[in-house]
């Protein structure tokens, strides 16, 4: 980081060896941007500019990185946008060093305590909601009318119930159950019926032809637990069955009670989408040190999307505490080459146009940023697309980066709440567990005063440090897990589908 | 069909040549089936038994076709489950005849008008919605709390205006969108925003930074057409910018009117789903035998389920009016060979097992009875999943077999109503045009009274023909499409999600 933080700056270089720095705002053509570099067009906000020379097949190096070759011949105050350089063929994943860059002395956290639902097994929930999984989308629309009909005449019944959610998804019949990759959504949607913030109180619904049979998402089969349509006479009668079986649960998870708990109790997830090349140093830098503080605390942090990671993979791997761990991450990595390549893309199919326009030129500069959001805590798991985990303390979960699938991802590992950065902005919301925003930049949370709930841009303008938001991150994190404070995206119950993750075939 | 049609008959034999009959009614053990023939186990509804002694490695033949082949010595009377015959190879592709069974004496309708939205080019809609079209589930969100405003406090003021319907979707981010097969998914969503049903006025809800630019699906990029939320502040604004949009769709669409129209201005869909033994000799049938009037009378049908198919695809090449129809019928099929062969699945992945319940012991089984809802009509074009015709009549549109993919693959392709035939039960149905639920089983219409429209299972029975039957079914369609009957489905608002086919990866 540049050393004029705390006075608005002009540019943020972050490593002494970076050839090129990116403006904290918009800089016109003309304009020094520091002692001896003038920019040489109009640069946007977040974009890089040359501060040397660079011949075409030169290194262009931020964070210490070469994010890719130059070209062109590239001149000193050039605003260097993503058709200016080429990409690095990503690192190998073989022979990976493990264990060589194990942090030991983490900032403290001044909380070791937060008030949440404890369970009779595993992690503990932040909300206590009646969770209501389905084994296939063909029971959407009955469901869906009879869990409008619980929210409106049963639910205000149980106030200590903090809603109802259903779990519908795409998967379940059409689809390939025996192909190997089917145990991905599978594993998915049976780890959702364990999910924290359902409290043991599960219902499972079902048709009764599908391929999806209860007994592979549970071993609860009781009709205490799954409902099959298909046993009811009619539409009337199944929205009958499903609010009588919803009753019962209500009135038992109505008895629950918050209670203070350890941070060894929460697990929650980190997600970054719609980035900037401010994301990097300013939301991921201070959701890291936040991760930091929950780890040294005690607490489960999981972080997640393998093409946002893959190019600087070789930093998680040195931070694996064993070898077995480090080898599971490079054998997700290699999975995920290889599924891309399967279908005929590359990791430089990710970033999106929203990221170029916020300065990203391309996946290994979104990668730096993107990994920023771990901290610096060693990491003690690694997990595939929707496993739980088995340890506490940092976890690497491999998910796609897709936002809206690395959600549900997360959610069927355990998270029982999710941060989300963001430099674009995306409204983007979890019914299973309330999702925390954070901005890259300023401008976004004035922007989007009711979606943002922490602006972590006063990083870049000099106005907060990184523990500063770090730490308000994290106070704000446990507040909200808590029940003391609702974020925004709670607030307005907005919440994506739950598009699960299934590199399988459908038929 | 066998003779013994009008009185409620013990077994159905469909061809002379087969050597299995279904069972109408559960047999029991030791009771005579047909003269000479005693049932050797208890033998469930619509399930094969053995017509003379087969040998292992013996043809086992219904619909004229062979199933499959003997894995053991069969006795005459034996019950014949699904774990008792092997999967013959698929037909081949490469060389299939066309153009040799193409029919000129199709039955002639009694009705050649209905009551439509006449559109200004294409196909006229059987309903007036407002369609709003999205470009990422990013927005989904947002969305659906601006739709529930909607349907609350505009749409009453709208008296003509039948509903609001958001696709929202799980596309548009976070996926390979140059990868090859990118073309299928962006071509549904882009087809949507053509829908008949939408009557012009359509509405794009985008974010701003995803990869499903509002270019990719429309050419109507204009302010009263594409709303993004990343120009709006916040949430309160976005909300606010989607309803004012949305009422002055609402104003325009509210002076449409139907019109009387010929039968050459509807395209529906055909569909089945929770298939048993009896679907391709009454549902199916019966369907097949309503389309075969609706064609006649000018309209446009289609069918399509690529795996349900496959087996008896020479039936559907025969049919083909030319040799570049029948050729996109064979290259549909080589795709999802290939498709499922990269997925490691095959067509065996399909049937399901209510499939099996209901006594279809394999995909060869199933494609024949799915088939027979195509009716005898020639098929003049084949389209790829979710393109839009450019002919009139009976059409071959590939899509994977799933209910809940099929179902918005034709909605793309362009259908206004949709007609679902089904054995085990489905309550399916969805927003964007009406669906038509069709019984093969009169026990189904029994207990689902209130989800099945039409019962076709007093075929079985002997109480009616399949041209009954038909005829009943045709009339149902034109009532529902031009909006004097409403379907079950629709009456209890069961509205499946957009569940778009998307083989490209995610990223």
């Amino acid at each position: 980081m540049s050393e004029n933080i705390k006075k608005r700056p002009i540019y943020i270089k972050i490593k002494d060896e970076d050839n090129v720095a990116i403006t904290v705002d918009k800089v016109l053509e003309g304009s020094q941007v520091m002692e001896g570099i003038t920019a040489k067009q109009d640069i946007p906000q977040g974009h890089k500019i040359a501060l040397c020379d660079i011949p075409a097949g030169g290194n262009i190096i931020r964070y210490g990185v070469t994010l890719g070759y130059a070209i062109n011949d590239i001149r000193q105050g050039d605003w260097i946008n993503e058709d200016m350089l080429s990409l690095p063929t990503p690192p190998s994943v073989d022979n990976m060093k493990w264990g060589v860059d194990i942090r030991t002395d983490l900032p403290k956290p001044e909380r070791t305590t937060w008030e949440g639902y404890r369970n009779a097994d595993g992690f503990a929930g932040t909300r206590n909601l009646l969770g209501i999984v389905t084994t296939v989308q063909c029971v959407a629309g009955v469901l869906n009318a009879a869990v409008k009909r619980i929210k409106d005449e049963l639910l205000p019944q149980y106030p200590n119930v903090d809603g109802v959610v259903s779990v519908t998804h795409a998967y379940g019949c059409g689809v390939a159950i025996n192909a190997p990759e089917a145990k991905v959504p599978i594993r998915q949607i049976a780890n959702m019926c364990k999910h924290p913030n359902f409290g043991g109180e599960l219902m499972v619904v079902g048709l009764g032809c599908e391929k999806l049979t209860p007994d592979r998402i549970t071993d609860r089969l009781g009709s205490d637990t799954v409902l099959i349509l298909q046993d009811y006479k009619g539409f009337g009668a199944q929205v009958e069955a499903i609010m009588a079986l919803a009753e019962t649960k209500l009135k038992r998870l109505n008895q629950r009670k918050r209670e203070t708990l350890p941070l060894s109790d929460l697990m929650i997830g980190m997600q970054c989408g719609g980035s900037d090349a401010f994301s990097g140093i300013t939301a991921n830098s201070a959701a890291g040190y936040a991760s930091d503080l929950l780890v040294s605390g005690g607490a489960t942090v999981l972080f997640s999307e393998v093409t946002e990671v893959r190019d600087g993979v070789y930093l998680l791997g040195e931070r694996t505490v064993d070898e077995p761990t480090c080898r599971k991450l490079a054998e997700e990595m290699k999975w995920y080459d290889n599924y891309l390549e399967l279908g005929g893309a590359d990791r430089s199919a990710n970033p999106t146009p929203g990221n170029k326009k916020g300065g990203l030129s391309n996946i290994v500069e979104k990668a730096m940023g993107s990994i920023a959001k771990s901290g610096t805590s060693p990491i003690v798991e690694v997990l595939s697309p929707g496993e739980r985990p088995s340890k506490k303390g940092l976890i690497y979960a491999a998910t796609p980066a897709s936002d809206i699938v690395c959600g549900p991802c997360q959610l069927a590992s355990g998270i029982t709440l999710q941060v989300f950065m963001t430099g674009r902005g995306t409204p983007y919301g979890l019914e299973a567990a309330p999702v925390v925003k954070v901005s890259s930049r300023t401008d976004l949370k004035e922007m989007w005063p009711d979606l943002i709930d922490i602006d972590a841009g006063t990083i870049a303008t000099g106005n907060a440090t990184i523990p500063e938001v770090g730490t308000q991150l994290f106070h704000f994190i446990l507040d909200v897990a808590s029940g003391k404070k609702e974020s925004w995206a709670e607030h307005w119950k907005l919440y994506n589908d739950m598009c699960f993750f299934n590199p399988a075939p459908i038929t």
